[in-house]
């Protein structure tokens, strides 16, 4: 049962992350949550501007209770928002299409996160030059050692996005075709299509120079293999299952 | 050039739409910023309640200037607003990773659309009607037809919301791995991983009636196709082409 207040294992409920629909689809574990954020490398960040809603794709990850991204737009809202402002990072998993007897069930499997907070804009330079390597080494572990150092001018033109989890929710659906008892007699198809996001073969640069080969670190990254799984490896990797 | 207005094969620009950042990678054309949206069945869509953002993923489609979707919450907040609600839709399709010979240049090839307008509840009997068979058949062509026809109580908990795009921008970005020119003499390994969102084998229900087989009008989605080339079919075979 999910009670009121926080606890180290689950997010506080609140009116704004409640899962309104089918609540049996909705979770606030903790790991149930977190293992959907770091399984995903594109979320969706809205803001609003002057009452207008901004729904912003872009890559971010996660650090213990806390989210990152880049800046881009976002960078000049808060720019002058030292105080920072309300925001909402959702990622998504579309995991099937689901083609049910009646128009009302059809419906999709897909696993969801919605995470609210205050999004502030990085200043701290020890904060921000420790992102700049887990923006790239989240994803691809002990990366940033290998490559050209950034440069300062760099480092300015990046600006990085912060916001501390307050409250969140997981919304999963995962039954495939769900019909009204009484539809199973009726002599039509349904059915359930799964879907699935898997890396092609990597394309070395054209202009790698010669010996140049692909580090050990990037074997996660393989043809065929789900996107997700690659992602969450490579979190594991970097954090040490933090 | 773009230049301000609206013509027949564009959307205005505004400082609300315009693509701030590298912006050789924006595009305001409507064939390309409909076959973006009409390529995908996902997107999510930020409504402000409260000044508190909200981004909420779920499944719409298009139909000429118009982008259509579930109720949910949504209709809850709406419900009320005659006047309607400023929000955001956006799609995004991953293409690949990059990985290039400094941090800076670390990106991703992808394919978004941010749609700007007024959303609004529909409560029009008629279009209502019409907008439930579209979000079946929009996907699935003619497959309403061969359904259990929706009951008065389900066709009353279902709430559609619409919006008129008024202003609307594509970003994309498809050019792999680009590092400074003096960087590609470094002995760094740089590399596009490719991304496909892909549909599997279908599963069809294991409690269909005997003799009961797969439509034709399915055969779009097909195990190994991308999703997106299957929605873009379905959705040319439903409007033809409009």
């Amino acid at each position: 049962m999910i009670t009121e207040g926080e606890t180290t294992t689950s997010y506080p409920l609140s009116p704004r992350n409640r899962v309104k629909r089918l609540h049996e689809r909705g979770s606030y574990d903790k790991a149930t949550i977190h293992g959907l954020l770091d399984a995903s490398m594109l979320c969706h960040v809205s803001y609003v501007v002057d009452g207008q809603p901004y729904c912003t794709p872009t890559f971010f990850w996660r650090e213990e209770n806390n989210l990152y991204w880049h800046g881009s737009s976002a960078s000049r809202m808060l720019r002058n928002q030292s105080d920072g402002q309300r925001a909402c990072l959702t990622v998504a998993h579309l995991d099937s299409l689901v083609l049910a007897r009646c128009g009302f069930n059809h419906s999709a499997d897909y696993r969801a996160v919605m995470a609210f907070g205050t999004a502030y804009l990085v200043t701290d330079a020890a904060e921000k030059e420790r992102a700049l390597v887990a923006m790239v080494d989240r994803f691809f572990p002990d990366r940033t050692a290998t490559l050209r150092q950034s440069t300062v001018q760099e480092i300015k033109a990046t600006s990085v996005i912060a916001m501390e989890i307050e409250q969140a929710s997981a919304k999963i659906r995962s039954k495939g075709v769900a019909d009204d008892d009484e539809d199973y007699e009726l002599p039509i198809y349904a059915e359930r299509i799964p879907v699935r996001t898997v890396l092609g073969a990597p394309e070395p640069c054209p202009r790698l120079l010669d010996g140049v080969e692909r580090p050990a670190s990037l074997r996660g990254y393989s043809e065929g293999r789900l996107l997700e799984d690659a992602l969450r490896d490579a979190h594991f990797a970097h954090y040490a299952g933090g």
